[in-house]
């Protein structure tokens, strides 16, 4: 089914659906006792709604992919993001609420090192400080390029947002970072023929933006990556039908779903902020996403047991999630990040879905064996949970005769 | 696999298969006691077939899909029913046996009572009798249009169908039935500007057959939906080389199976009747489709026991199938109609595949649970079991050498 194919199925109901994402919630067992993180959590809650549920593990993006969180949250709101591509640069100005024009092109910039001899030697300039950052920030937003207007705005540490806005302005234009200590900065290349002009934009900024920054000792320089218009996708309202509500503190994950349509709630940076801002908003919407970011962090961080103790945390607020009546919660990660390869990966992920009408399966905990026995199957695509999610809250209508 | 490709696989084999479908097979649990429909009734010889095949749960269109009866039957027989659409006009014509040309459109017709004021008091007009529908029938086919035959047909109670037959005609009209008490009736407009003239034809026939029944206490007016031409597909026989028999009781079935070109056998409006046309047409064809409309019936009433009854009868003929000595039997349902749901719903349908060659698997009964830990899977596309069917009755060549 396309996108464009369940939009024409969409009823009107009075239901309510909670996706919950623990970002990077699928793991793999610890060599002591063979247990997951999830398996080794203690979860009552969480195993109850698998009890009463459907179970399975979701495929973000395709067979032995790993995803960035991007795509892999696209999947997660039913968005094939083999089809819905959608740019770095876009993505770090939804973040910040910056809101881009159709005559924008936004990337990515990180303050970065580079030796006497030009070549980089710190990609992310020693990790500086915000306020460093709002400084040379200002300074850059004084460049001054024909015909577009600059804005540049800081995200954190080494990294801020570049927009230029003018006409005729293409997004074809290459990065700039060499991604490796060592090489020099790229040369912004066209990868089609319509960016000439933007890739000598994008040059007389860089040029211009190394001299504003020569006094740095550590910030001297800017790498540009991500080069990426606003996409013109059909909101989340359009496709489901649902007023959707985005509960997540980290930047990059309000600004996708701002993109999709959601509105960004306020919320504390904290699970318990968050679990308050679900129920501040509760009658105001009837689509949730509460994004949890530290499960992800701590498996990048490799810590085991820092990452059992946050699944535990998320299953002790389950009981105030379901106190708000939903009639339909999914819970999930939007990919894998075993704590023991310290990284994103391609093992298909954890997810239950609870509803009065979904079709009760034999599994009765959740982990990622348990999992692997219930009504989704093993090795579910992500982009059919949103669908399967919207049917369960009796929001679509009959396909065909 | 497209269709064409199966086609290029077809073989020659003296071996016959079954299709039995029973409509709206898959169901939910009841509270009392957590058991669906199928779990509930006693089916001794659905389990033995369920432990000597492959089982598993087909999804009938797509992840949340809830389908109506074309669609589903469509993706049963192997035809991706995203693909083949076919519009309600051309499933009423075939399944009154109405031989549409590449002439006609066809809509299928409501009679209905509109008020004074002209809104639509009830879309059925009380549901009349098939009697007066065809007394009615009788007098729209008096209607003269510029240029084209007009064709009106009793279908049953309320229902008919309209045919216009005549040169440069198009099915891309716009329903005149609103949908909803209460509404005027729409006037019917062209969704592609080579349909103006269709549009006018379909007007006039609308204001005349107004006049005709301006008599009429209860069938004041009429409401057509479903504009359609002849659906021009590839034939079971040619996609899958079987001389392909459909028993089915219930014309929108028949029609559909006419369509991809099986042979509409003639039997008694029961299930017996149905096993009796199957056991006469044995010998005449390779493929079976044998549709069983009451599990599906009682499914819509609500009538939790009523569809554990029917499945038990249907389970008590399956000897007399078993001794036809099929080589190949499939048991499934079209969709799922939950009978505490009331209605279709999305849910993926328990399947059995029983042959001589399909690979057992652990499941020993028929159920939906059960299913899940089947080989089938618990969630294979429903295009994939006619290709598995015709596969255990080793009528396909290997693909590549």
């Amino acid at each position: 089914m396309e996108l464009s194919q369940y939009r024409e199925l969409i009823r009107e109901a009075d239901t309510k659906i909670v996706l919950l994402v623990m970002d990077g919630l699928g793991g793999l067992p610890r060599d002591e006792d063979g247990l997951t993180e999830l398996e080794a959590a203690h979860t009552p809650n969480l195993d109850r709604l698998a009890a009463e549920g459907t179970c399975g593990l979701h495929v973000p993006v395709g067979p032995g992919v790993t995803p960035g969180s991007g795509p892999s949250h696209l999947a997660l709101f039913g968005y094939d993001p083999l089809v819905y591509q959608v740019g770095r640069g876009a993505l770090s100005a939804m973040g910040i609420g910056f809101e881009m024009t159709p005559k924008d092109v936004a990337a990515r910039g990180n303050f970065a090192t580079v030796g006497e001899d030009g070549r980089v030697t710190d990609r992310r300039a020693g990790r500086i400080s915000d306020e460093l950052n709002r400084e040379l920030c200002a300074r850059l937003r004084e460049i001054r390029l024909p015909d577009v207007g600059v804005f540049v705005e800081t995200e954190a540490e080494h990294r801020f947002l570049l927009v230029l806005r003018g006409e005729g302005l293409s997004s074809q234009v290459s990065d700039t970072d060499p991604q490796e200590v060592g090489e020099f900065p790229e040369r912004a290349k066209a990868k089609d023929p319509s960016a000439a002009r933007t890739v000598r934009l994008v040059r007389e900024f860089v040029r211009q933006a190394r001299e504003v920054l020569s006094d740095q000792p550590v910030a001297n320089m800017v790498l540009l990556r991500g080069f990426a218009q606003r996409p013109d996708w059909p909101s989340i309202g359009e496709v489901f039908g649902v007023r959707a509500a985005a509960i997540a503190s980290y930047p990059m994950y309000r600004g996708l779903a701002r993109l999709l349509g959601m509105e960004a709630v306020e919320a504390e940076d904290s699970l318990t902020g968050e679990i308050e801002a679900l129920e501040r908003s509760w009658t105001g919407y009837d689509f949730f996403y509460v994004h949890v970011k530290r499960t992800d962090s701590e498996g990048e961080d490799g810590d085991f047991d820092g990452k059992v103790a946050e699944i535990e945390r998320v299953d002790a607020v389950v009981p105030r999630i379901m106190r708000l009546k939903p009639d339909v919660v999914i819970v999930t990660g939007d990919h894998s990040t075993p704590s023991v390869l310290r990284h994103h990966s391609w093992h298909p992920v954890p997810t239950l879905i609870w509803s009065p009408h979904c079709r009760r399966d034999m599994v009765d905990r959740f982990g990622e064996r348990a999992c692997m026995a219930g009504g989704l199957g093993p090795r579910i695509p992500a982009t059919a949970l949103m669908p399967i999610a919207v049917a369960n809250a009796l929001r679509f209508d009959k396909y065909g005769a």
